[in-house]
């Protein structure tokens, strides 16, 4: 199943077009797109019966926003990639390194962004979507918690993340928009090996970051494990899990956004997001 | 003005009690204590003349919640004041170093806290509740965006929070318990000079920090410029300020908290915080 935000509306989406679920379901489930996960179980079983008969509606995939558009919390994983670790001359990290991008960065799929500063920077990620309460939960049990993933960017403001004296990541990746997350949040049942998907993104169609799940150094059921021995996460909270090697920083020379440049960010089976830039004139 | 949180219920206290608001203002206020940040200027301009003739109740003190129970974002502020930096040894930082403490960690005024570690620390705080949207504010106008301040302590279990190798404080410090707040958020208006209080905290009653808010490095209005410059802050939003010097971890020897410890933690004209430890049996 893949849930959707269509116009600020929740949806289940087809091939053939959406169906919207506060209307499929008689009023059981509410047109906000967040609050789905909240009762995520429920939506689950109700689905599984509750669409048949429901006409799926062509759409215009430009009006898809984000299909998680307010996380409670948000838990960016840095250096979760060997070849990403090596790039930024860091360590490999013994336990996750765990920042925010705060809430208010959270956009859509093909959300046109404004760029703060000349020194912006990709990096693509496969997202978790919590579907459950998450306290203490072992790995081996951690898929079970979760509603399903999507593609993110953890687009990142490298001047401000990293100023010293100890560089905390959270405010520089936390401007407007540096969350596009979407199309779809796909339940993960439709995918063949949720542990091994490839995840990359391409800059005017130059592929600029192209690497797999399998190689992260915590995979998501490690991540939820490890997260969830410290916070209880909640239904709707989201992980960006981390990014390969290949973003703009690290290059020599260093890359960076610019304003008419278009960033296409896939995950494997999962979606792709189509997000455009600009610059607004300094006010 | 002194907003509470009694019983999972928005009230106004007094010397004499709490008014309940949903009842004062004949339901025009839902008693829901993070919903009123969402209006505060309608609530501020209504509770002028809308508390006159309701009788406050005496109360509990110990049936306070945190008065801000759901922020949507909470910021951090780390190493601001001097001092502190200097026993943190790290340099006074240009910008203000921005982490979260994510929000499943707010408890309140007098909660008991569960210690996960034998390495948990003490940081008495001032902290700031936005009540209005701030984007792009200069510091001349923040205060005018804040709904009031109330008491908070940004609990930090360091073990986590400096795990190389790059240290992001954000999960060290959001264990559940770990940022008591309250008891009441308090209007400036009732503040002499709301940019110079005294901020401390003592343990078991041992005087352990004792700072003013005229040392920060970057003041209230300063770290609402800068915020705000990047994030578009929401009603309701939190800001732990940053802690003065006296922390455990830079002390030598090395001083932490343990199970039976009472941490009282208080903020001048604003009020104060009393919470008890327990370590619970690792299961």
């Amino acid at each position: 199943m893949r849930v959707a935000n269509l116009n600020g509306r929740l949806v289940v989406t087809a091939p053939a077009g959406a169906i919207d679920i506060h209307t499929a379901s008689a009023g059981r489930f509410g047109p906000d797109p967040q609050g789905v996960y909240d009762v995520w179980p429920d939506f689950v079983e109700w689905a599984r019966t509750g669409l048949a008969g429901h006409q799926p509606v062509p759409y215009d995939a430009a009006q898809l926003g984000a299909p998680v558009p307010r996380p409670r919390q948000v838990f960016g994983i840095g250096l979760n990639y060997r070849e990403h670790a090596d790039e930024s001359r860091m360590d490999v990290p013994a336990e996750p390194t765990v920042f925010t991008k705060f809430p208010t960065s959270v956009t859509g799929p093909t959300a046109v962004v404004d760029l703060p500063a000349s020194t912006v920077d990709w990096e693509a990620e496969l997202v978790v979507v919590m579907g459950a309460v998450a306290h203490h939960v072992q790995a081996t049990d951690a898929w079970s918690h979760v509603a399903g993933v999507t593609v993110g960017q953890d687009l990142s403001e490298r001047t401000r993340q990293l100023l010293p004296p100890v560089p905390q990541f959270s405010l520089g990746k936390s401007f407007p928009g540096f969350a596009p997350l979407g199309p779809e949040v796909v339940t993960i049942d439709e995918l063949p090996n949720p542990d091994d998907l490839e995840v990359g993104c391409s800059l005017n169609g130059e592929i600029l970051q192209q690497g797999r799940t399998k190689d992260m150094i915590f995979d998501v059921p490690a991540l939820i494990e490890r997260l969830s021995a410290i916070v209880a996460l909640q239904p709707g909270d989201i992980i960006f899990t981390g990014t390969p090697s290949g973003v703009g920083h690290a290059r020599d020379p260093r890359r960076y956004l610019s304003p008419g440049d278009t960033l296409t960010t896939w995950v494997e089976g999962v979606g792709q997001l189509s997000n455009g830039f600009v610059q607004s004139p300094v006010t």
